[in-house]
């Protein structure tokens, strides 16, 4: 599978609520089940919802691959999902998960690490 | 100010670390502190997340009305930063804030209120 949206057996009533970007995708936030925290964000197409919503594991489209990719099958690093969540212009889906070892691919609990420092009247 | 990027005081050193998408954005992830809900999704340019970090309320570039856009400017409903973190690939910023009133441009809380419903063996 190369292109994204070519067939899906996505719900028709969840496919008409989203608002896909160019490249056919929506935003995927995602969230650890239990201590809340945003582990990471990647993307989906209407067949990766589709996988996520029916087969209770977190799967992407990944964008430099090109194809559909289960979070874990290489690294067994797999989100189990308890909770999908469309926002209110359906462009984004907030995805809770049990995570199985470290979300991210550097190995950290979570994507985002480098906290950038606040400069009040850094605008001067 | 019509378009993204065209000049910003942003940081040269975390400027080198962002990857932005064809528009020249980021996406944003907003978080409450305290409660630790995911509130909404954005886009920042450069000079939104120079301004989020500086002036201490979160500022994002609307792609509808292409313009800054400061959160609660019209609403009321300021974000006031605590955090900000990059994730692992520069392409998105974890933002978290304390909410004034409702995130959602619709009233509520979060705009993340559309449960999706999980049903295993939909699949087949």
């Amino acid at each position: 599978m190369s292109t994204p949206d070519l067939e899906t057996r996505l719900d028709p009533a969840i496919a008409a609520r989203l608002k896909r970007n160019a490249d056919g995708l929506v935003a995927a936030i995602v969230r650890e089940h239990g201590s809340g925290d945003v582990l990471m964000m990647a993307w989906m197409d209407d067949e990766a919802l589709h996988r996520t919503l029916t087969t209770g594991l977190a799967t992407y489209w990944s964008r430099s691959r090109r194809e559909l990719w289960v979070k874990g099958a290489t690294s067994g690093h797999y989100q189990h999902v308890r909770h999908v969540a469309l926002d209110c212009d359906g462009d984004a889906v907030l995805v809770t998960v049990e995570q199985d070892g470290a979300a991210c691919h550097t190995g950290t609990h979570t994507c985002f690490t480098d906290e950038l420092s606040l400069t009040p009247g850094g605008d001067r």
